[in-house]
Formats: C-alpha cells, structure tokens, sequence
C-alpha cells in the first residue's frame, strides 16, 4: 500500500464545484473524465502527492445521488494506491475487511479498482486503486 | 496551499480503530497524542506524502462525538498543509469562504490550525495547517 492516491468528495453539480474548489486550492481543475461504469462524472485537483477527485451523478438513482440523498454533499472515499491489487485484496479479505467486489474493475483516471465496506473500515468507505501501465 | 496533509477520521475508540486501520494500512501507528484544545485523542498512520489520523472524543459531549452521534463514524476533515496560514486564511476569507476561527490556534502534531465552514466548501470540512518551526 503505497499511499493515499486521491480523496473523492461527492457534490450536487460539478458547474459550481469545480469553480470552488480551484479558489479554495488555488489550483486549477486539471482534468475531467466520465466514468460509465460507476455513473459518474468526475473532476481532478493535484496537491502535492495526492489528488482531490469531485464526483456529480450522471443519474438520479446513482450511488453518488443516493449519498447526497442521505448524507448531504461531502467526503465520499478515500482511495490508497497499491502495487498489486488482487494481493492486496487477497490480504485485506484475509484480514477480515469485506471486499465489495470479487475482481477489479475499471475506475476513473486509468486504473484497476475496488471498495472495501464501510461496515469494516469504521465508516470509512476505502478504494484501493493500481494504475495500468 | 501545499499538499493535503491529512485525513481525519473520527472513531469512537482507539483501542480498536488502531490495530483496525494497522492492518488496513498495512503500517504501524507511529504517534498518539491528546489535543486538549480540540478534546480529542489522536492516533497517526502515515501513507507517501499524507497523514490518516484517528480521533477520539474525550468527553461525551465533544465535537467528535457529537460528529458521530448525527453521522456515525467516518471521514471528519480533510487538512491541507500552507505555508502561511494567516495569508491563507485572509485569501479565502476573501474568496467568499467561511473562516471558522478568527486567528489560528494550536492543534495536533506542533501545528497552528484552522476551519473553514463546510456550508461553504460543498459538505467538507477542511482545515489549514502550517507547521510550526
């Protein structure tokens, strides 16, 4: 486990977040992407080593629509960058977290990914994520 | 603004949130300390360039367990790391962010700290850090 690789926050509209967030880092957003496969549409900040990943639902019945339902906007997901993410799983499961998938799939920003339940990780909803050469 | 210095969590008790976040890291916590300003026990994990840390209320009342009873526990802050904290927080005051504090206080790990209300920063609560010398 390498390092925390980015912390994703879910927020209502990507339109006014991101103007945020660049005077709030006082950097610019360097990079958009939609993810099909998780629904979202996403927004990257770099500070230092680590990325802050903006998240808007694509969909109303989306999983980031149904968090801000519940929890209003905020802190999403922390994700932490591995080498090898299928060992990493193998020892996470080992170790008694739920793994909420039974093999990677792909994320946002080139990578392989994959969650670990907040129930196990004291609320802490986890993404390990390795990036594809 | 520097780089995301850390992620705070906030657990109901250390005695299992450590060995937990232990295995989860894959590392050692390498520092505990009790902020008596903040009411809070704090335990650190370091990961590449960023901090996790753990916080524990020391009294029933506090922030943190107040934080949990709404929510339960998870994710609480996001600290980002600046040179100069009071230009910093003069830049945001301006930016139309809400400062919580007027003048920065002493926090956890020899830092001068402050708040920036999350009402205006979509849901996140985020700190500034700059160390002290």
């Amino acid at each position: 486990m390498l390092k925390v690789e980015h912390i994703g926050i879910a927020v209502k509209d990507l339109a006014n977040a991101v103007p945020l967030f660049e005077r709030l880092l006082n950097t610019n957003c360097y990079k958009t992407e939609e993810v099909l496969s998780e629904r979202v549409k996403t927004a990257f900040f770099q500070k230092g080593d680590t990325k802050i990943e903006l998240l808007e639902s694509i969909e109303a019945d989306g999983v980031i629509a149904r968090f801000i339902e519940k929890k209003g906007e905020g802190i999403h997901h922390i994700a932490l960058e591995v080498e090898d993410i299928k060992k990493e799983m193998l020892r996470l499961e080992k170790a008694g977290f739920i793994i909420l998938n039974t093999e990677p799939k792909l994320g946002a920003d080139n990578k392989l990914v994959c969650f670990l339940h907040p129930k196990s990780t004291n609320g802490v909803l986890i993404e390990l994520c390795q990036s594809i050469q």
